[in-house]
């Protein structure tokens, strides 16, 4: 697509490696593309106009994120490789939620033209690892200059012949059950928020979630009444579940223990850790509503309980600290 | 998912209208999916964690585009309807080159938080009837604030059942032929950068592409051999369809007709009209080889031969104008 206005030629940038306008879109497309690796999903990978990825049972699970510069993350926080696993993580759980194994990814990457390519080249490993661990490929996408660094993403996934774990399932009587964890992410954020690098385990899970995407599809086969992505906090997204559902949800404060590190840290940050726990996005946990006959694998374990009426409480409270975010406010 | 830093709370913009901060997002995503209409490929539209999308030949193609304010669009010279046809078109004809009807596109929408909510509406409507203009439709997205407005879109198609047509199979002997229109975009371009607003055939051809999407999957089935989205500018694009297939090609100058009013705006503007023929993009032409015995419809012009060898030459011999464009100079 041919462009209006136009860039400054640099070849180098101010660090003095190579910059993304110095090597040129081509030469870019390049080498990202000769770091990528394609599994058996991607029938035809990046080069062509499109790519082509299996759809085993005639039906395709897509979504899409975008990651801001200065709003999902910061590269004085996040290396490149970092932001590649977070974005894909981010679009991955999104598939693994509805229930479906993730095949392929897209990404369209909006670039200063002063950016290192190394940047470039570290961001596309970081998607490629992150796709690689669930069988699924990079196998296409779009670059262009742009003042603002932002990362767009889109996931397919195979449904194995099941119908999509939709939000709006959940029945009164269903237990409320959590696959992974909540507040890590949010925990190691608000600890460098404050200027600190420890401990490594928060502020690594905020660089890089530990998204337990088998627990998707297998909730699917266990009968998953409703399911939805952890990203925006517990209590914001289990308000989704109620709203398209119809039902009131309540979660249980004591199914949560606080783990040592988070403890210390929400002391000496003199934060509650249940704030993050309850409220922080971003560890992309799989929240899902069962019914109670279901035997459920060590993988889900029971938070709460889905009842009739309206809204999510804790402990039968109105919870009164904060419950996510708006991405515009 | 959460963010770090923000914007600040704007409920309305400088123009008085609603910002989309002042609406928030999860008003803006309720007023922008009510706009949206959904044919039968949308098995499940926005509202989960992802869509589901039909893929009836256990295959899916897909493509991702993006569009950056100020560089592939401005808004004093298109409307927001206008970027959405324009944002759609760009994915739809990449899908359509590859032989695949469209059945659905995702959008990654990044706007400054002082953006009239009707700005982001206008982009969907135009999203939509674009893309309902072929049977697909708008099945997901998300959206982020950003100091750059920034749109990026994924298609998916259906390949009904063909080999996708690539880039790398064009023939010595066989014949080159074009599908739409080359050159209108690139002067509506010229005619807007010089201060003009007419004549508005061009100018309209820049704001909203006028792809023959039928043409691809009509191309496919009568054995294209290679086809290729004119969106860089012809002898760009065909110098990619070139390479990828080891072979020369060349294009004759004189199957293009220069229409009246681009020949009056080329005189007008001091520039030689086979530039934006040969070099301009954005009108999304599909190109495409045929073998020789191909009795070629309406819709299918030949233009061109290709040869032994390599590179693209015009009348047998080097073009010497510009070629195409390259993001990130």
């Amino acid at each position: 697509m041919s462009e209006q206005g136009g860039t400054g030629r640099h070849g180098r940038n101010a660090g003095g490696g190579v910059s993304v306008s110095g090597i040129g879109e081509f030469g870019l497309i390049g080498k990202i593309t000769a770091r990528l690796s394609y599994g058996p999903t991607a029938l035809l990978g990046p080069g062509d106009d499109a790519a082509v990825v299996t759809a085993p049972d005639g039906r395709v699970a897509a979504s899409t994120d975008v990651l801001v510069d200065g709003r999902h993350f910061r590269r004085d926080w996040c290396s490149a490789l970092d932001v590649g696993h977070k974005a894909a993580a981010a679009n991955l759980a999104d598939i693994a939620a509805m229930g479906a194994t993730p095949t392929a990814l897209l990404v369209a990457l909006c670039m200063p033209a002063d950016l290192e390519t190394g940047w470039a080249e570290g961001l596309a490993d970081g998607l490629s690892a992150e796709a690689s661990s669930v069988g699924a490929s990079v196998v296409g996408g779009d670059m262009s200059s742009s003042p603002t660094l932002t990362v767009a993403v889109t996931a397919l996934g195979d449904l194995e012949g099941r119908p999509p774990v939709l939000r709006s399932g959940a029945r009164p009587g269903d237990v409320l059950a959590l696959a992974g964890r909540t507040g890590y992410a949010a925990a190691g954020l608000t600890v460098l928020t404050r200027g600190f690098r420890t401990p490594r385990v928060l502020v690594e899970a905020y660089r890089r979630p530990q998204v337990p995407y088998a627990a998707g599809p297998q909730a699917a086969t266990l009968g998953a009444t409703s399911m939805i992505d952890v990203s925006d906090g517990l209590l914001a997204d289990l308000g989704h579940v109620a709203t398209a559902s119809g039902v009131a949800i309540d979660v249980r404060r004591d199914a949560f223990d606080v783990p040592r590190q988070m403890a210390d840290a929400a002391q000496a940050l003199g934060v509650d850790p249940y704030t993050w726990i309850l409220a922080g996005g971003e560890d992309h946990a799989l929240a899902a509503t069962f019914p109670p006959a279901v035997a459920l694998p060590a993988e889900w374990r029971p938070i709460g309980v889905v009842t009739h009426g309206a809204g999510v409480t804790v402990d039968g409270a109105p919870y009164d600290g904060p419950t996510g975010w708006d991405h515009f406010r």
